[in-house]
């Protein structure tokens, strides 16, 4: 495609529009989880699939019973999940995934997931559920799908003194790339339609 | 077996000692969300299950970031469940459930549970995945496996005017009684063993 100037057009032109003619959906300052709680409850309202996020894990300390209405929390913190942030049921199958946005470009760093949520995502691999992780450019606008045991390969060799990321090149080749959409914006089922159906 | 009085003795005794020389696990004290999270550690550590019970759901309104140390929630609220308390994978099947007890003994109220968890219960089903209620009758000390099919049907004739509660022994009959056991508290999976395998 040919700009006038040769460049691309910059700001707004470009939030709105992908140039080709269609819609574009990728920029619309929603967030990964934002994107991914609109597909999930999609999914819900269609009968495709039950899949929810998992509540924020707070530690509560102290707690107000005011008469007459209802409790207050006076101080909590928030705790470190054990587990991945999202699993449900699909097709008969236990789903479970954890979603990182990096603004990273060329590399997507381990430091953004926990020894114990790789420890989690390994256990439920042992058991036959379909795990993976959603990973979001967010500078780049791409959102990949990325399976668990790809995932284990990089953070094993990382506990061997290996790379503390995965490249973005990886990714690409390795993962499914997510094209987002209007409807469902991230339609990662239909990945798992191809990948295990 | 007879008392020197005629009479069962009270307190300690009985908690500690059913009366026929098998040690009696079942009134310690532990609440059956405790027996469950107890249950559910030990599935994880033989490698037989991983199901979690998901965090409390709080809305947080108010943080605090101060310097050198952790954000401290300062102002929350409980909101209410909008799926079960618990779920995850066992076999590769996709398991789902809600654990409540009762001081009653002649029935189990239904005002225990709430609509929207019947919802989800219901969807669960309909993708093929395994849903109960684990019930537990705290005075009379027994604990059923509820399979949640059952449980729509007395939900379902309750918004259709029907009785509020299901009868004790309706759940002795439909459910499956769970005998407490020192190393597994509440092995629900046995249960599922024999109904879904």
């Amino acid at each position: 495609m040919n700009y006038p100037n040769g460049k691309k057009p910059k700001g707004k032109v470009m939030k709105n529009s992908t140039g080709n003619g269609k819609p574009d959906f990728s920029n619309r300052g929603m967030t990964l989880e934002e994107d991914i709680n609109q597909s999930n409850q999609s999914y819900l309202t269609e009968g495709r699939a039950v899949i929810h996020k998992k509540p924020t894990p707070v530690q509560i300390v102290k707690v107000d019973y005011p008469k007459r209405s209802a409790a207050v929390i006076k101080e909590a913190y928030f705790k470190q999940a054990s587990t991945t942030d999202y699993n449900g049921i699909y097709r008969g199958k236990y789903i479970d995934f954890e979603a990182k946005e990096t603004r990273n470009k060329t590399s997507f760093p381990l430091a953004n997931i926990h020894e114990h949520q790789v420890e989690h995502m390994k256990n439920v691999c042992k058991q036959d559920g379909i795990c993976f992780v959603l990973l979001r450019f967010s500078q780049l606008e791409e959102t990949y799908f990325f399976p668990a045991e790809k995932l284990f390969q990089y953070w094993d060799r990382q506990n061997n003194g290996g790379r503390k990321s995965i490249p973005y090149k990886t990714i690409q080749q390795e993962g499914h790339f997510i094209q987002l959409q209007y409807h469902i914006r991230v339609d990662y089922l239909s990945i798992i339609d191809e990948m295990y159906f």
